[in-house]
Formats: structure tokens, C-alpha cells, sequence
């Protein structure tokens, strides 16, 4: 039986496209339970999803579609406006149809969905993009775990559709009286020690809530926390994150091993 | 039972991409029993997939997963040297599975593959290449018909892998004493004369047996013709040979109801 | 000397990309008098802009440079956030380079410019966009007629730098009273009959004024009617329109013959 | 005056691309006295192309443009078949003006164009290809340097244009008995030792004549030697060389500072 007091950590990777690489995606593997990886519209190739779902495969860690905006150039992170839900949600369909197969191929199986970026910023505001997000997935594999922070229009709308929802919360942000990330420029809004972070996470999952800086609490699950590999330091971080929670006396245990969704 | 005299009509189609339309694939569905659709890479993109997907659902017609190379400027004409076979194994393995996706969210199937334009004529000269192929048709789905003209390498991968292989002819074009397509730039190379056409492929059907322009028979089995829809000529050559082929008594049938395979 | 009653005619063109095709070029730059040429960010490519740029020095037809955003897929018609105004003056000077380029290996130049869709409507309500699209202009060749519909924040930031504006109305389009587009949802807003809107484009030209439905009048220069070639309809339009103002006494003139600026 | 024993030090930059960096250019810029600075079609963009010239302009090193083919995936580095001559000569004067325009706004010069990868691999042995990149060049800035290895097509095509030709070898890389470069799979043909490959080159300067392994003289001029700077041990390397040619007496200066086209 899995324990009560236990949490995935994912990260996002599979991030490259032709030649170009960014993060540290083997020490990542190491660390989180979870990866969410490019499906190459705003990130990564045939090739970068392989390598890195063989790689995920090999360390036990969840295999997770992490699928955005068609724009390169702009790494999924620009609000592009125009497109209908009706479209992002075929554009879903395609690059979560091209995980699976590429995880089929390797014996694996995506067993997660998150959405990047901009994408999942946009939809957390927008009924009907998330609505639009979760048609794709139940077109798709309605057992996939479906990632999400609480609150939002996405977390309804996916609960709503009766989709498995795991609820994430980042261990390097802080929250404000809204329950929702305190924006970056404000003071204290990024966390750069690890064991205040970790140690801020582990009452958090205890109080079953996130608690904003000023020690408010807002009821919900905590399935999952959000770590980041984009540079040597964070890599480092979410290490220390992991190992702080470990000590603290947390399971670390894949998504899909949770035990319940 | 299917008639021992019936034969399937494909064309490529879906070969739009955001704004830009090309061929027109309506006109087109009404004449052909499969489509070839393009994968995303050298042409297509979700929303012409879900599209065109849905108007040969709506219609009877096939649906194929037309992969190629990443190569949208090019239109996947080009022959790009440089990716090893395994390489190109991911990249297919990445568009058939976006197409299964897209299919399946139409309540729909992809029933069989055929490759496009460059990847697919340096694979019929390329052992390796065409064995990367096969591997990742294998991968995605074993059941899947697999397109190519006789007698290349293509052919004898796929049949060395027990896929159900359709064997193809071309309408429009002739074929030389080697068994294989006449250079375009040769006089007679290419038919602009549909009753001709449709004429010479019942006589090639009914002998079993590419003919070439001297009249050399290559036995082979014949189970789909292809036909082009570039241009209002071509939709008109192609509506032409159906009826032709019609009033010679052939039973035109898509791909996965021939009974065949 | 150049009649007072004189105006250009200017179009959009050189949209396609690879085998892609969009409007009827050949068409369009036998009937206006300056081009707007894509530059192969939102459309257009290297050997588009050649033959495009070709066929306008062969007719006379002023070239212009029609830069965008760089979105292929969305045909530079989405609204896309994110870029600072430094970013976007940095793609304006990449593309006018380009196109300046072009233009003089065919014994050419540009001489105009004029920003393409979503980024000229957000333009057009953006101080700091407008001055980054003209800084961009000032970098590249400050004697570039710069086109502009009137009263936007675009037209301020030209003005105010002393480029040579021309100003420009559409001959398909109702003006409401605030001297602006009347929104193409609106009853009315789109016109269909080319003799009315010539008859139109008359008045205002005579008024010296963009006159709205009502009758209202916004006092501007008016010194290019831009007009479509998107479908056969939109090119018989265009063909009217010119015809009609030639009968009522208009000396159709490129925009750098018109001896204004 | 510059002295005979002098010499200049390229290297390929600004091969970055939206919020994907590759090479360490600030540290290159610190020891070659040329830049060849992508283009934005194998890589680069115009942000990257903007950083990169200013921080050149900066440190006096010679701004080059660096064409390739449109190809980001394979980085330009796949032979691409398919394009005519005519076909690559809009591509680089397209690629070409970009870069100048983004050089002028930065109150530089574009100085010199070396061809990038493939495209200048497939060039050296194919006088069409060789004749299309001249004349893209004399289309563009017929006082552009002309970076080539010696002996090949494209080194004869630009001397009968009477194009100021700069001879290059490379600092890492062994020479066989025809007096080109030793395939890379041989062994030796790599060096990895910056002392040895800098006497070495002081040696071939010193000669006026590339020397082979075995020691055969391949008289030319030799005007500039191309260094790497893809990883930490390249850009050492790339340093080292600098400083042991300095050691042995040689002047390190740019191309347009040589004297001697």
C-alpha cells in the first residue's frame, strides 16, 4: 500500500529540437518520479521524445505527454490568440497521439498529461479552452492522469469529465491570499533554497492545502509537486528538494503509482 | 464476397497547412476508395487531418497515414540525405501515431500506410531505409496495409515482415522493361488520356501483371491504383478512370474491404 | 505633373510558400499600382519574393516590403503576445533587409513598407509597437513610404519621425464614426459592389476625408486604396474599382509617383 | 601595414535559435577576429543576429554572414538534393540582405559570407551550385570577402568573378595528399592538440601551401584559419591556438584588415 504521505515530483523535459539541447534531462531522471515531455510543437522531435522516454522508461519514472502551442521559435511561451478551442483541441489530439505511439514503440506507455506553458496558463482563465483540453484527452485515453493545479478552469472542467486529476503545486513559488502563484516580480514570489522549499511543501501536503505566505489555507490535494532542470542550479535544487522530503519521511512515488486517482 | 475483379483507387490528400489549401480533396473523395492523408511533417497539420479525416469517414473512403519527410518548404519532394534509418523509424512512429489519434477521435481507423514523395522513392532503392519503415509500421500497428509498388526493396521488407502488403499501380504513368515506372521525362512516360489509362490498368489487372510499354509482363498482384487530384485535369482524369474501370466491369474497392490481405 | 486626382492602388501579395499558392498575383499586378510583398516570415520565401518582386519591376508596379510576424501556420493573422517591442523592431529589420536585397539583385528596390495583420492591428493601438516598427524603418532606409490606415498610433509614430506616410483607406470596407474600420461582423461593414465602393472611395478622395456610414467626415490624406486578391471574386472587385475611379477622372499612380510625400 | 606573417581566426556563431543556445560566442569573440554569424535559416534568428553583431562590432571582430540551408531540424548540416542553382542563389541573397540590414542598424558592416555546412560542402565539389553562390554574392556586395577552402569549385568560380577570395584551412583538422581534408573517420585527421595544430599552421603559413600528413606542399594563399567553438574543450582549444600562433610571431587580425584582397 502506498503511503498518505507521499507525492510525485515532475519536471518537464525532452525540451530539444534538432542539435539544440537544454536541461539536464539524465540528472532530472534521477531526481523526479514524472516527466512531462515535449510532443514537438513548442518543443522537442521524433528523436528527443525517444531518447528521452527510453530513458524515463529505464529509471521507472512516469511518462507523461506534455503537449503546447505550435511556436518554436517562441518555446510555447507567447499568448497566441486566434485559434479556436475547437482547434487546439485537434492540435492536442496529434501530439498526444504521437506520444503514445512513440512510448508503445519503446514497451511504454504515457500514462500522464500536462499541458505547457502558455497553453496551460491561457486555459487556467478559459472555460473553454480547458474544456477544450479535456476533450482531447478523453478522445484520446480518458485513463490518463491529468495534471493540473487546483482551482482553475482546468481543474474544473477536468474534474468535471471525471478525468483522474492530480493536483500539483511548485515548490519553488510562493502563494499568495488567492491560492494561486504569487506573481514572479514580487518579492519572496521564486524560492531559492531548497530545504525552506521543501520544508514549506511537507506542511503543505500535511495541511492537506496550500498555504499562502500569510498562512492562509486552501483545502486541496497535493499529488505532485512541480520542480525545474532548465539550468545546473535548479537541477541541484530539486535534488536537495527530493532528498529534504525524503527525510522528512516522504514517499516519493510516481504519478501513476500514487494509488489514487 | 468481394469480386476477384475489384480494385481500390488511392490518392494522397490532406496536403494543406494552416492557410494554404492545395488539390481539391472533397471532388477527390468523391472518386477514390482511399486516402493517403499527410501526416503533419511534409505537408498537413491537425486541423486539415481532423478535416479531410472526416470527410473520407463521412464517405466510405479508406483513411491512410501518408508520412514523410520534415520538410514543409520542400512539400517532402527533396531527397534529404543525413538521418540513419533509425532516425526516420522515430519520425514515422511520431506521425502514424498523431494520425491513429486523429482518426480514433472521429470514431474512425487508420487502415493503412503509404510513404511520401522522397522518403518514399529513396526507401524502394534502400533496403535499410525500408526496412526503418516496416519497423515502424510493426511498431504502431502490425495490422496496418502497407502501400508500395512491387518489387523494390519497400516490397520485400514488408513481406519479409508478414505486413499485409497492397501492391500498387499508377494510373497516369507507363512502365519500362525493368517492371518499374518509365522516367517522366521519357515520351510516353506519363498518360494524360483516361479511357487509355483506365484500359491499360484492366488489362494489367486482368493479366495479373505490370505490362510494360513493349508489352513485357511483370507477374504481380495489383490491389490499388493511384490517382492524382493536383489540378482540376487531374480530378477529371481520375473521375474518368473510375468510370471507365466501372464499365469494364471492375468493382472499385477501398483498400481494407478487398478482402485480400 | 501629377493630377491632385490621382491615388494608388496597393495588394498584398507574393503569399505563397513552397508549393503553396494563395490569390492570383498575375492578376492582381495587372491591376494595381503597388505591391505589398510578403517576406517570408507570416508567408512568402526566398523564391516567392523573387518572382513576385520580378513581375511587379516588369509592370511598374511599386514594390513594397510586407513584413510580419514569424507564424507560418497562422498566416501572421494571430495576435501574439509576448514579444517586446526591441524583438519585433529586430524581425522588421531582418525582413526589410531581405526584401531590400531582393529587390536590387532585380535591378530593384522597395519602396514602400507596410506591416502585415495581426501585427499591424496591434500596431495600430500600440505606441511602443508603432515605434519599434518605425524605428525599424529609420534602420533600414528612412526614404521608405510608410503605409498606414490615419489617426492610429502607427500613423503618430511615423509622423512624428518625419517618415513619408502615405495614408491609406480600403475599398472594401465601411468606416464608423470614430474614423475607423467599422467591425466586419457589422451589417454593411463589408462591401460587395465595386461600383458603389469606387463611387465611395471617390467622395472621400474629393473630401479629402474618411467619411463614416453616417456621413461623418475625419479630414486625412488619402493617397493608396488598398484592395483584395484572395479568390477570383475579390480580383474582379479590384479590377472594378480601378476601372470605376479611372472613369471618374482618377490617375491611378504608384505610391512614389504620386509626388506627395 | 600589416605584416606577412599575419593571419586571421574564424569561426561559425549566432547559431542560436528562440530560447536555444548552442556554442559559448562571448567567449569565441574574445579570440577569433571573424565571425561567420548564421543567418536564421540552418540557424540563428534575428535576436540571436542582432546579440551576435553587436557583441562582434563590440569587440572589433569582422561580422560575416554565414548562409545555409532551410533546414533548422538538421541544423544545415544534411545534403539536401533538389533545389536548382537558381533556386539557392534567392536563398542566400535573401539570407544575405537580412544580415546586412541588422549589421547596418547596428552602425556595422557586413564584411565577408562563407557558406555554412552542406551547403558549402556540396558547393565545393559542384561549379553550378559554386557559380549561384557567386552570384548571389556579386548581387548582394560585390566587396564582400569570399571565405573558401582552396582548389575546389567554389574557390574557382569566386577567383574568375574577381571576387576578393579569402583562403582558409582548418585549425583542427589533418590533410590528405590531394590537398583536402582528410575524411574525419581517419585516423589523425582530428587534432586535438592546440600547441601541435598551431605549429603546424605557422608551419603551412610560413609555406605559403597547405601541407599534407605526408608532407606534400599545396601552394596557396592561406588568409584565414577556421576554429570551433561548440563546446568547453573547443573554445580552450580555439584559445590556445590564438596564443601559440601569437608566441610564434604571427599577427591575429580580421579579414578586412589582412591588406590583401
Amino acid at each position: 500500500m502506498v503511503s498518505v504521505r507521499s507525492v510525485d515530483l515532475n519536471s518537464d523535459m525532452g525540451e530539444g529540437f534538432g542539435v539544440y539541447e537544454i536541461g539536464d534531462d539524465r540528472a532530472m531522471l534521477g531526481i523526479v518520479t514524472s516527466a512531462n515531455i515535449a510532443c514537438g510543437f513548442h518543443a522537442g522531435d521524433p528523436l528527443v521524445m525517444h531518447k528521452t522516454m527510453a530513458l524515463a522508461r529505464d529509471k521507472g519514472v512516469d511518462i507523461g505527454a506534455h503537449p503546447g502551442f505550435l511556436d518554436l521559435w517562441g518555446f510555447g511561451r507567447r499568448p497566441i490568440f486566434g485559434d479556436s478551442p475547437a482547434d487546439i483541441e485537434k492540435m492536442l489530439i496529434y501530439q498526444l497521439g504521437a506520444a503514445q505511439a512513440m512510448a508503445a514503440s519503446l514497451g511504454a506507455r504515457v500514462t500522464h498529461i500536462k499541458t505547457h506553458g502558455s497553453l496551460g496558463n491561457m486555459a487556467a482563465r478559459d472555460a473553454d479552452l480547458s474544456q477544450a483540453i479535456v476533450r482531447a484527452t478523453l478522445a484520446v485515453d480518458r485513463d490518463l492522469i491529468f495534471v493540473t493545479a487546483p482551482f482553475n478552469e482546468t481543474d474544473t472542467a477536468a474534474r468535471r469529465a471525471n478525468l483522474r486529476v492530480a493536483s500539483e503545486i511548485f515548490a519553488d513559488r510562493a502563494y499568495d491570499d488567492t491560492g494561486y502563484l504569487m506573481a514572479r516580480k514580487l518579492p519572496g514570489a521564486v524560492l531559492h533554497d531548497a530545504s525552506f522549499a521543501a520544508e514549506r511543501l511537507a506542511r503543505m501536503i500535511d495541511a492537506g492545502a496550500i498555504i499562502s505566505e500569510s498562512g492562509r489555507k486552501f483545502p486541496t490535494a497535493i499529488d505532485t509537486i512541480c520542480v525545474h532542470g532548465d539550468n545546473p542550479a535548479a537541477v541541484a535544487m530539486a535534488g536537495k528538494v527530493r532528498e529534504t522530503l525524503a527525510q522528512l519521511g516522504f514517499d516519493i512515488v510516481p504519478m501513476s503509482k500514487l494509488g489514487r486517482f
